[in-house]
């Protein structure tokens, strides 16, 4: 039976059990010299002290620096930067690649510029475009100063890209091959490397002028006769991407078809980087996390630990948005001050209108904004979808505002009250799912993002619009 | 410069609108037949009608199967059967598989028993496994009896496993070396295959009962001497999985270690199965999607064109959920309907009191609910949390409170009525952050999912208490 580590999440999370153990250990004894004050006593605990975190260290040593970053990320500021003083410095760069942004940030605070610049010093062109907009202005300075021109031309290259654009998330490990060699010769050349990159499925066949000609599968290679030559089997159409193109709309295409990696080529059909499904994988998962928490108003940069000020500064604008809209719903009340004085009924059952028009308008919303993200839903769409929401919307109103009608009937004893509960509801929902449709296709058409803010938006509309209809047709048919 | 077939999504995009014009021609010619009654007419029209369906046809056949998948889901009812009639018998199975639930179904029902078998019979076991709990029973059966005995055994263990298991997403395609073999050996070997199976990036070491020594990576393979031997290079302690592991923890595994393929090893050590990246983005995606249609009330089996009934169906289960909310809420502002009669001005200002409480309370409860997900938040973490949210509630409470109780005063002209909703609405606030804390850790505990239902939870309570001490606080000081 060979030893095989599981490198599951369950023993992962024995290792953080066993990292913080340590950590408490070490709390203890810390706690302890600071009661005891006899120096023979200091001395026991200084070694005791020592002990575990050597302990800490050869643990820390073997983990992979994912494990470690998870690690970082689990602990409170204050153990975890004790955590990161014991780890080597030859990892910090390799691990600061791994963690989140708000928690690199906290990392990069606690260290000085020669120990970033001896971290920054392990690193690759791309890797450091990831970590150099966290780093501090002079340091990256003097990073620049530090490399060869080729690299200082990748790292700015690589800088010169928005975050979400292909050219900041390629890499520059690409191996390249000519198209007149027997696949013999590429196995040969390939030997004389040390280790192929991460990722290498296939390799870059380039002519002198380094322009893109085709790619050869590395599965070509293997099943391919020494004698063949690449021209003969390379693919000459594979899948590229132009440094320009959108970071999400590539992770579609990796998803789409399967890819492991894949060649960017810049305008003049140039060979000048390489794509690999990790970094896409990344991009898929921190996007969808953006999307979770930014439905709450959050942004990614807060982590669970943050101090309490930088939580609040991170969550005011949302709130501040939030009571803008109650506001404006308050007011809109107001306006109906004297009808609800007339029948305090109104009162208590003004929310249960908004409440489910909105609710129903986030319905509609969300369908219609996954469908323009994913292409599915275009601007021609516009009037089958609104006639299915609108639909949908009468179904749904009638029946719920007919069991709710019911309810008021029992609790209010007035029929009339109770149908233009009904109809208020059954209107709300279906001004909920008009703009559910209009909202998203107007921002598609204007060209901005239809995801934005698609919630605070509709259940602005329909927390107003419930209101001004319910007290609106209350104080015209019961007043 | 060769001809690069760019798959990037613009020309995807352009092919969708290449097919829809075909569609939308062919419904014009459709509505002159119908016009036209003339024998002579038809005839021609007969002419134009098949030779836009020629071309519609080829140009399917040129599309990957992903693609010929983009394009069903982007079409409506009618024109997606349309296309799928004009697709390759041989070509079904593979786009079954790339379309989405919802969209599959719809395909399905479009299909008779013959075509079912015949699509299904150009499927590997595991692909069958994804395809059989939408197929009808009687097909099924039908289908196990075609199969040999190795195909039979693999579909019905693949069967066995929950969606969410790691035995559900493995493949069959390894490809198995023994440990005392040259790589040279080895090549020879992955010569003889006409192909070698998609993202294999290592090959899997197993002696004479199955059991599994470890991995040979390609990489190792390409750059190793020929007379290596593969014990003396193969990786020992690779990342292996459990037929029974939690999906979605294999995919955070795929994410940390940058893995293209794993092998999957039954409680024994024995060999049984292969994940590789494709399923696990694939599962990521999805994931993240169903996240965020639940967090709205949608089910992923609802597309974008189901029909009316069908939405109806998806979204009345939330629906009802919110009404039930919405109605404690009212019955909470019926209580105090006297003081509502007396200070009317307390009807307009307890939505804001109960939708900023929602609004902060989701937030709490997104990031928590993340933290817990991602295992860095646990049970013991629930003081420290508590004591930051409940800060956090505070500083926020105590600013927006002034903030609004300022514009009350204005409005209203009432030192005590806006005493009385800042007070109201640090509260509730307060009582957000820690239902927000409490709910998730709580769950946590008990074993159950964080985050199923957790918005609207929350949001129930910040209503209900919103209202409940907003009203309350007025009617003990004010009135």
């Amino acid at each position: 039976m060979p030893d095989l580590n599981r490198k599951s999440p369950e023993s992962l999370q024995d290792r953080l059990d066993q990292v913080q153990e340590l950590l408490s250990r070490q709390r203890l004894v810390e706690d302890l010299v600071h009661k005891q004050e006899g120096p023979q006593q200091e001395l026991v605990e200084h070694l005791v002290h020592q002990q575990n975190l050597v302990k800490l260290q050869r643990k820390l040593d073997e983990l992979h620096p994912a494990d470690v970053a998870y690690i970082l990320e689990s602990l409170p500021l204050s153990e975890r930067l004790a955590v990161w003083q014991l780890v080597k410095v030859e990892r910090d760069g390799e691990i600061l690649l791994e963690v989140s942004d708000a928690v690199r940030e906290t990392l990069i605070a606690d260290m000085d510029s020669d120990e970033i610049l001896a971290a920054a010093n392990t690193l690759d062109a791309d890797e450091l475009a990831d970590l150099a907009p966290d780093l501090p202005r002079d340091v990256v300075r003097e990073l620049m100063d530090t490399l060869d021109a080729q690299q200082r031309d990748r790292l700015k290259s690589a800088l010169s890209y928005d975050d979400d654009q292909v050219g900041a998330l390629m890499d520059f490990d690409m191996i390249t091959i000519r198209d007149d060699v027997s696949l013999e010769v590429v196995s040969r050349y390939l030997r004389r490397f040390d280790a192929l990159p991460d990722h290498t499925d296939k390799l870059f066949v380039v002519d002198t002028d380094g322009l893109l000609k085709g790619v050869l599968p590395i599965k070509k290679l293997l099943v391919g006769s020494p004698d063949d030559v690449v021209v003969d089997v390379m693919v000459e159409d594979p899948v590229v991407f132009d440094p320009q193109d959108d970071a999400g709309e590539a992770a579609q295409a990796f998803e789409r078809y399967d890819l492991v990696s894949a060649p960017v080529v810049d305008a003049r059909g140039r060979l000048c980087g390489r794509l690999t499904i990790d970094e896409m994988v990344d991009y898929i998962r921190e996007e969808s996390e953006a999307e979770v928490l930014s439905a709450a108003g959050l942004r990614e940069e807060e982590d669970i630990f943050a101090s309490v000020w930088k939580s609040v500064r991170n969550r005011w604008a949302w709130l501040a948005l939030n009571l803008c809209t109650a506001l404006i719903a308050s007011r809109v009340i107001g306006l109906f001050e004297h009808s609800i004085e007339q029948l305090v009924a109104l009162a208590a059952l003004m929310p249960i209108v908004a409440g489910i028009g909105g609710n129903s308008g986030n319905q509609t919303i969300t369908m219609i904004v996954r469908g323009v993200a994913t292409g599915q839903v275009q601007v021609a769409h516009g009037k089958r979808l609104l006639r299915k929401e609108a639909s949908v919307a009468l179904i749904n109103g009638f029946f719920w505002g007919a069991v709710l009608a019911g309810i008021a009937m029992v609790l209010y004893g007035s029929l009339p009250l109770a149908v233009v509960l009904m109809s208020a509801m059954t209107l709300n929902m279906l001004l909920a799912a008009c703009m559910g449709v209009f909202i998203p296709l107007i921002r598609l058409r204007l060209g901005g993002d239809p995801a934005l803010g698609s919630s605070v938006l509709i259940t602005a509309i329909t927390d107003s619009g419930g209101f001004f209809i319910f007290l609106g047709l209350a104080t015209i048919f019961l007043l």
